[in-house]
């Protein structure tokens, strides 16, 4: 009989919890609205947990340990949410103990895109022995990732190592929400994409794009709708996708100089174009990369979607102890 | 007794060797000129080795084994020095083997800054216990790195990890020699940071600069002239010395993105400077570095100089059995 985990995954809109197998299959899961104030939302996690493990017919008992995903910052090592932009309130809430003691278990607690980051090595894209050194970028409203090394998670000092999206890419480029100038975040995101379509289409009004009949019509411009444009030969479309593309493909770049890993894995929102993203950042990348000798770091596409943080949590609860 | 080990530092122009101790202490050492051709610097490698243990008055028996830091790339799993732009004519060598044959003791091989980021980390600016990630950034003819996580050398996949004079800071700078653009290496290193004020005097003939005498005089302007006159208050000098800081500081941002170390080291012939470097540095990386989280990486001059390669050779020879 295979050991039952429980992942937990919190985000900004949803909770989602699931009882994970220690070969990383789902066997049962649950979501339920994330809600508001630290109090609210422990509670309603500890719900969605006791709610997933009764969908699998099962009790708390045949569960060993629970992994929790979190935005940041955060303290692994404490169990505790510092803050996070997209849970107004939290302020040192000690989320791993809260939920270890309502559900009588061990639990552990790690950033969100660490969490997917480790999912994905453990059974998504990276599920192969062979592959030891594994990088995961997530371009969703934000931009992050995670590190794998020698088969463990790189958290770094600070709980603060795999901020990918905080790459300094353009030394002289606008301000990013975190301070710095030109983060990558700013260029690749899923929001940014279609933020930068809106600015274009904004400052040539005499510019045809098909995207301009949505921007008129009241639709929200996004990655998707880049994407979808861009496909369909938009020129515009075309040259927003592309610029997010080639910056994500020199942050790859900069991955394999820093890392030197098997696999480079991309996930979230911007993921959903498939193909289409891939292909673009490959192309990128066979231009921007050195000469010198060959680089034998694979990008693909992350295969688990939305679940990559709640297996990755669940993995993590798996080996916490090999984690620190 | 504390036991004994060789290190070889093999460089375009020295080959040192010194025998070092457990704790990282130099013994006895040796210099002799490369040589050219892989035979020829093979053999000298092998006689500063055996000079390094009679200067010693110590036999080869007294000593474990023998690390080898040598510029790449190379494969230090198989021993092998592949090419290298600073010793022409070599091709897949099998240095490690053929040392250890003629020395009759085990042997290992790794690339130089690696090395020397490792001797850092075990004997210089990173010995401290408290100390467990660690980041060396040498700047040089070229910039070169190391990292150090849980207290292992991060090789990656191909030895190509820690690539850091090759980091893409500038996506639209001009074309290094790896065949990329804008790399870290074309505005930080000694020996661009001449070039670049050489240029910024030739393109401005009428600006007043006391390198300008210097210049000519027929001497020729590295980054010590740079950092002397950037302190006697030259404006085109500081003008130069502050660009390759920036740059540099921002390379530590990403460095503290990407794996949130305790420590980054500044080595090499810029790091002669000494603090109108770390100083200048430190400025340039707090108006860079994000205001999200404190950051704890502290930044700080190497301190084994010339024979960090060596002494760190010695300890990766030390702890070869933990190193893969």
């Amino acid at each position: 009989m295979e050991k039952r985990y429980i992942g937990i995954d919190l985000g900004g809109t949803n909770i989602k919890a699931g009882v994970v197998t220690e070969t990383g299959s789902i066997v049962s899961k649950a979501s339920v609205a994330t809600g508001s104030g630290p109090h609210q939302v422990v509670e309603r996690m500890i719900h969605a947990a006791q709610q997933a493990v009764a969908e699998g017919h099962l009790q708390m008992r045949d569960i060993e340990s629970v992994g929790i995903a979190s935005p940041g910052p955060l303290s692994s090592e404490q169990g505790i949410v510092i803050r996070s932009a997209n849970l107004p309130g939290w302020h040192n809430v000690p989320v791993r103990d809260m939920i270890s003691q309502a559900l009588n278990r061990p639990a552990f607690l790690e950033n969100d895109a660490k969490s997917a980051a480790y999912g994905e090595f453990t059974a998504g894209a990276g599920a192969d022995e062979k592959i030891t050194n594994f990088i995961l970028i997530t371009l969703g409203t934000g931009v992050g990732g995670g590190i794998i090394y020698h088969g463990r998670l790189i958290r770094g000092v600070s709980d603060s190592a795999a901020e990918i999206g905080h790459m300094i890419v353009n030394p002289d480029g606008e301000v990013c929400g975190c301070g710095q100038r030109g983060c990558l975040e700013l260029y690749a995101s899923a929001s940014r994409t279609g933020k930068y379509a809106q600015h274009l289409l904004a400052i040539a009004p005499s510019r045809s794009s098909s995207l301009r009949a949505l921007l008129e019509a009241g639709v929200s411009i996004g990655s998707r709708e880049v994407a979808e444009h861009a496909k369909m030969g938009d020129e515009l479309a075309d040259e927003v996708w592309d610029r997010a593309c080639r910056y994500l493909a020199l942050a790859c770049v900069n991955a394999a100089r820093w890392l030197d890993p098997q696999m480079l894995a991309l996930a979230g929102g911007m993921a959903g174009a498939g193909d289409f993203l891939l292909e673009r950042v490959k192309k990128h990348f066979a231009t921007l990369n050195w000469k010198m000798t060959e680089t034998k770091m694979e990008i693909v596409l992350a295969t688990l979607g939305n679940d990559a943080g709640m297996i990755g949590a669940a993995a993590l609860a798996r080996d916490a102890h090999q984690q620190r």
